[in-house]
């Protein structure tokens, strides 16, 4: 059984996808969290407003965006941010919205 | 009569906001043509797929959100993009999103 879900390639990354994600102040937090801690962390361990269900929900666009790559060790769905690839295919974007300086506003 | 319409201070700059306009593709379309001419442009030089009143609201999004400046010349609305502000509340994030590679996707 496959328990990986579908990610896009960065070939297929779409600018209004990203910033559909993006715009959702929740989606941005856990993007964040990753950037801070620079890693990969289980559903779980996100400090969210949100019931676990809306969460799940959050990950899944950010994952069908390109933010984020999801996989399972064990039971726990890992989430890594994809920095390298958002890094290609929108230079810049993810540094402006995850400084200290952006998240504070 | 004052004409010009009111204007956020670079401290007021909300990232939220920014995003709910930019997230949009005709504003993201009238910051891009902005960032690539590097001229101000009058409401109706702009090659945009929708009504006129429908695009004065989009200028308006822009506007309270901080991305552009509105000043008349005689009758003419004139719309400055507000690089220098966004680039010191948001640093790359202007240049992330009008990028011509930004903008293919």
């Amino acid at each position: 059984m496959e328990r990986t879900p579908p990610h896009p390639e960065v070939s297929a990354f779409d600018l209004q996808l990203v910033l559909e994600a993006l715009v959702d102040p929740v989606r941005r937090s856990i993007v964040t969290q990753l950037a801070v801690t620079g890693e990969d962390r289980a559903c779980g361990t996100f400090d969210l407003p949100v019931s676990k269900s809306t969460a799940t929900h959050h990950f899944k666009v950010l994952r069908e965006a390109g933010l984020i790559r999801q996989y399972y060790v064990g039971t726990s769905r890992m989430n890594a941010l994809r920095r390298t690839d958002m890094d290609q295919a929108f230079p810049g974007l993810l540094d402006a919205l995850t400084t200290p300086r952006a998240v504070a506003r």
